[in-house]
């Protein structure tokens, strides 16, 4: 390709004012954040490792000026000069050499400046970023977020300490282009209903039109062009369309492959050469948003009624599928730090795991690029909310915000197979999201016809949770002490969208981020509760460590990696049980998703089952056994238990995989005391595809043990691949 | 006004091919239908008496052709002539001396073909009428409406004959037009927050600018002019605003008063003369539909959780009231002999009895003007759905005409104060209706989208009922025996936006329309089954006479008079019942709906409260008592006893006002036998306004008596207007 790019060599500075000129300014690194630049340069450790983050405080209330010299470019003859970026964090101005030539509220947009008529050596490109925006000052708190596209966890959430990034947070770059240039290339498809046939078509813009051809190819997984067409443009704008017959289908990990396509686009000059390119992957598949059938509860099916549910069982291909999968919350702090190798361990775990979904959810960042790349490839289906989040969002200067910023975020995103639903946000419905919006804001019906009119074939929610679905608890007991083994049996959701149960980070982690003096007992003291393990949501006072429930279960710990090994055990039998549960009541339930698979900042103790940056705790290897396709699987009645009491367990086989299952049995061991006991075999019958198998339940009286354990195994002969072993405690 | 309007002289006749002239016209009146100018000519009677409505069933197929000489018009200088038309029914081509000047699938776009270009002496105007749309040709059922925006009720529904109108159903004429004329005037308004000022803009389109000056008048309710501006336009769009101080507010009945203010909009000439005018009426009110408080049963608020009703309280002025309303349907199957003076004493009725409230169901047909003009007169707050329901709504071709049709009814009626709510329409996430739809189909995302765009200030609703609503039953029994009374106490619902408890037309009408032969006792006749009184719904299949449960609760009856005066007893004494329980429910209730007010032909039984076309049936008067603003209320454990069972009843005041209440008493006087029988004197404390009172349970052990039935009286001393009887059955 004939068009450069070059990087600027950027510096920044505080001002208080937007029209001062910063007294200081530091190096700048972009993509980056105002505040890690700052703190590079001034020695300040960053917040991660910080011991709190309250010294990064002032950053958030001011104006930050980025500047750099365009003096390094000579433009060719024809040759036409761009500034761009793919966003800006978060309201801004573009200034050149003085004169402001874009001005923008919102972090999502992209920005495309021609510097042709404005180019001079010497010339100065200024950014200036205006302090982050919030909707009234009388303390800290998320709800400054309700008036912005600004994500709302960096306001402070209970696992994400109160600092606000500002800066540039995505690539930037002076583009020079030659006379002939594409503008804007994207390609899309439509399968018939037998999903038997492509129409492909591909839209292209150009600068100038009829001086060059335009050749369109599309290329099959291995790389071969299998459809190829060229066009001699007579104006700036030109759609192609195509055929492509029998394409391989795209499917959700676990359901089969992630064929890709390429689209690829050229410019080619007179001579044959190429003028410009691009190439964008394909993925052909159907995702539709269905009703759970049934879609009410037959017990209660009587008059007078409603709908009691709205449609949330994913159908890809036609096929009706188990959505199993994560919360996904931003894997950092600073948006501007991330790229694809960021997000690469953390996906890789999602798919080991046996995941297919993640949710991205409201409060968090649109990520960028290399996520979406990435779970095309991994087969990891996104489900993306707009970035809102527990708040009343509304007024008609954030309506225009919103408005912009979620059309460049569906223009961006809807090439993408994986991305398989559109969500208006966290938790909007809720009364404690400020009341709780609804179906009538102004905010939510924006959303709605946005995404119908720029992307109608992919679903739309308004919110999640939404009627019908099941939402939290975010620890092993209820308040009245409940544990969930006993609770989640008895309840009756179509879809979990977040379930959580907390977990101590490994302790590697804690000896970064706990003094040594404040490791053993954990206390309320100031490392513990800046890193969320005391008292970091209201609806649990010792969330996140549950410390005083863990002492119930566990008694008196003597060091650190007991607690560690104790809270992580909870963690992941607590997982596992909610997996395997949410799968049980299939077909009336089609998704569970924990909260959440990552964080992003060390905390003590987080949901997360993936530990800053990327370390995983036990809960992510017994999510990965819960869902697994098909495994022999246990419906204990409860985790701790007491001698004498009759333990109980119904058995069942889960099947969610696309293939049938023959017949074979289950045989049913408990380990006592490290004395196997035989309860019985189960021969259970063969069964289709996506069909469980209920089986018996186990019975047997608990003996006095030595030991505060004991295990359930579960083998199938012939079929390792179904064994699983539950861990019990003894009172 | 120099705006002149001639009628045409129409003839219509049926042709097998949309290019075959017919060999037969008979003269047409319209508005009106091809079926009745049909019927009218060959002397066959009008299918509201006729015996059956099968002679029809072949008009449906045919094309219809309307033809009229336009001889009778000649235009002077500068003057413009148009053909304009309310609306044709359904599919149709308007041509010109033979050629197709209009081709439009869809009965709520108003036509305005200009004539001027191809006027001559002598031309013809036709309108050629495609046969009734049928997305299927398998036996007639409303399935085949699913691809139109044909409204479903025509194809046959459990209270209207398989009868589908077709031709010119709103106004049509010639307009002669001065060179200058205004072509729209629309005006609209902001209330700001407190409700104190309104923001009023009018938007003009004009055929030429400059020629003439625009005199812009807002006139109070009395008439006098309290806002006038003039303009002179320099082009043919013109927007005026203004604003109005503390305009009266508009409630609804019961509320307050219904002020309705005039915008007044004249092009006036050089000399002062007024060359065209438009009237609109204006009337100041916001309404929003807002979140049941608790929105939860607080019983179950436990994790894990999501929303469970929709918001579904209207809020009027900053005031949440109860909505108490009725199923509204069309007044007649054909809509083209609907007019003002049929609505009339319809919607007079419904005021009197207390409703506040119509929801013009989506089976039926968008009203015309009339309905709406009287309801803004009125106080009667419209819930007003697109033509869909009980159906499966898709396909490409299917949403362009939804496209076009909605944003013509929403054009149309906007501007109407008691327009409260658009929906999508009725029953259409219900799985009977064709699988169910959902939020995520096209159609109701596009009647979102459109609403939004077009109407941003008023609600929306994607259709009814949705989650937390109750819709049905329709009889005064489940389908188990067990009462009214029973059950309904034990449900919770915020909404009811249908009940029915079925009931006998008049005798005077079941002598017309039932053949004396068949009349007594009543069964499973021709004449009974034609007029719905057996196997109208297969979910009651006595519906809707219910002549074995009649049979059941009251013995043998000795002639057609008592059977009448049983069923009309049963769904008067029940509907009074529905809505006291409603208003009983609340606040967690917020609006209840009977199905329904009126009906569109004489059926022998309908849970309609009015039988056609305007004859009051007892339950009237016993929703007119229910429906009072504050009464004293008992919620009886059974309609039907038995002696020696214990009666009781919960007594409560009911005041769903804007006025507070004193304290006062209310005596319980059982009447058995003729006997009065003081049980109680509660003396209940004073109330703020729309507050309900919970007062004591009545206990009572019944004997054996005489007398088929017996009284509640509550009487409260002083306030007549509280005074309630309530009538039972003994065994």
């Amino acid at each position: 390709m004939v068009v450069k790019r070059f990087s600027l060599h950027w510096e920044v500075g505080p001002a208080t004012a937007a029209d001062l000129t910063p007294v200081e300014f530091v190096p700048a690194q972009v993509p980056g954040a105002v505040q890690l630049d700052w703190a590079r340069a001034h020695g300040i450790p960053f917040p991660e490792f910080a011991g709190n983050s309250a010294g990064y405080r002032w950053m958030e209330d001011s104006f930050w000026l980025y500047r750099a010299r365009l003096s390094l470019l000579t433009l060719g003859q024809d040759e036409q000069a761009f500034f761009v970026c793919g966003g800006v964090d978060y309201r801004f101005q573009v200034r050149l050499s003085g004169r402001i030539v874009f001005d923008y509220e919102g972090m999502f947009a992209p920005i495309e400046i021609p510097l042709c008529l404005e180019f001079a050596p010497e010339s100065i490109l200024e950014i200036l970023v205006f302090p982050a925006p919030k909707s009234h000052h009388n303390g800290d708190n998320s709800l400054q977020a309700n008036r912005s596209t600004k994500p709302a966890v960096s306001y402070g959430w209970d696992f994400h300490p109160r600092l606000i990034p500002l800066g540039i947070w995505e690539n930037a770059a002076v583009e020079v282009r030659p006379a002939a240039h594409l503008c804007a290339v994207e390609t899309s498809y439509l399968l018939d209903n037998a999903l038997e046939n492509a129409e492909l078509a591909v839209d292209i813009q150009l600068n100038l039109p009829a001086v060059s051809t335009i050749r369109w190819q599309i290329l099959d997984p291995g790389g071969a062009v299998v459809l190829e067409q060229t066009a001699k443009p007579d104006s700036t704008r030109l759609r192609l369309s195509s055929r492509l017959e029998n394409p391989r289908l795209w499917w959700p990990n676990g359901q089969g492959d992630q064929p890709l396509y390429t689209s690829r686009t050229e410019l080619v000059g007179r001579a044959g050469e190429i003028l410009d390119g691009r190439e964008q992957r394909l993925g052909f598949r159907r995702i539709r948003l269905v009703r759970n059938v049934p879609d009410w509860d037959p017990t209660q099916d009587d008059f007078p009624r409603g709908p009691l549910i709205v449609p949330i069982v994913f159908e890809v291909n036609g096929r009706q599928i188990f959505a199993k999968g994560s919360n996904w919350v931003s894997p950092d702090i600073f948006p501007g730090r991330i790229d694809g190798e960021t997000y690469r361990p953390l996906l890789q775990m999602a798919r080991e795991a046996n995941l297919n979904i993640l949710r991205c959810w409201g409060g968090a960042i649109v990520q960028k690029e290399a996520f979406f790349d990435q779970c095309d490839e991994l087969g990891l289906m996104v489900w993306q909310e707009f970035p809102l989040s527990c708040n009343y969002y509304e007024g008609e200067d954030y309506l225009k915000v919103l408005d912009q910023e979620s059309r460049a975020i569906i223009l961006r995103l809807r090439g993408h197979p994986s991305l398989a639903l559109w969500c208006g946000g966290n938790e909007l419905f809720n009364v404690w999201s400020g009341g709780g919006m609804s179906e009538q804001d102004l905010a939510i019906r924006l959303l709605n016809r946005n995404t119908l009119e720029m992307d109608p074939t992919r679903p739309f929610l308004n919110t999640a949770p939404l009627y019908g679905m099941g939402h939290g608890f975010y620890v092993f007991c209820l308040p009245d002490g409940t544990e969930l083994y006993q609770y989640l049996p008895q309840r009756r959701f179509a879809a979990y969208s977040e379930f959580g149960v907390s977990g101590p980070s490994p302790v590697n982690i804690l000896e970064k981020i706990i003094p040594a003096e404040e490791r053993f007992p954990p206390r309320r003291s100031p490392a513990w509760i800046a890193r969320h393990a005391f008292g970091a949501w209201d609806g649990s006072p010792g969330s996140w460590l549950e410390y005083d429930f863990l002492v119930r279960f566990f008694g008196a710990f003597s060091n650190l990696e007991e607690v560690v090994e104790a809270g992580q055990f909870i963690q992941a039998e607590g997982l596992r049980f909610f997996f395997e549960e949410s799968r049980r009541q299939k077909p009336y339930c089609s998704l569970a998703l924990n909260w959440c698979l990552n964080e992003p900042w060390p905390t003590a103790a987080n949901s997360s089952i993936i530990a800053w940056p990327a370390q995983p705790k036990p809960a992510l290897d017994k999510v990965r056994l819960g869902c697994r396709p098909v495994l022999a699987s246990a419906r204990p009645a409860r985790l701790r238990w007491k001698p004498g009491q009759i333990f109980t367990a119904d058995l069942f086989i889960l099947n969610d995989s696309p293939q049938a299952l023959s017949a074979g049995a289950v045989e049913a061991i408990l380990v006592l005391d490290g004395r196997e006991v035989r309860l019985m075999t189960w021969d259970y019958p063969a069964a289709a595809e996506n069909i469980n198998i209920t089986g018996p339940q186990l019975r047997f009286e608990l003996p006095q043990l030595k030991s505060q354990r004991f295990e359930l195994v579960l083998h199938s002969p012939g079929k390792p691949e179904l064994d699983s072993t539950y861990s019990f405690l003894m009172a």
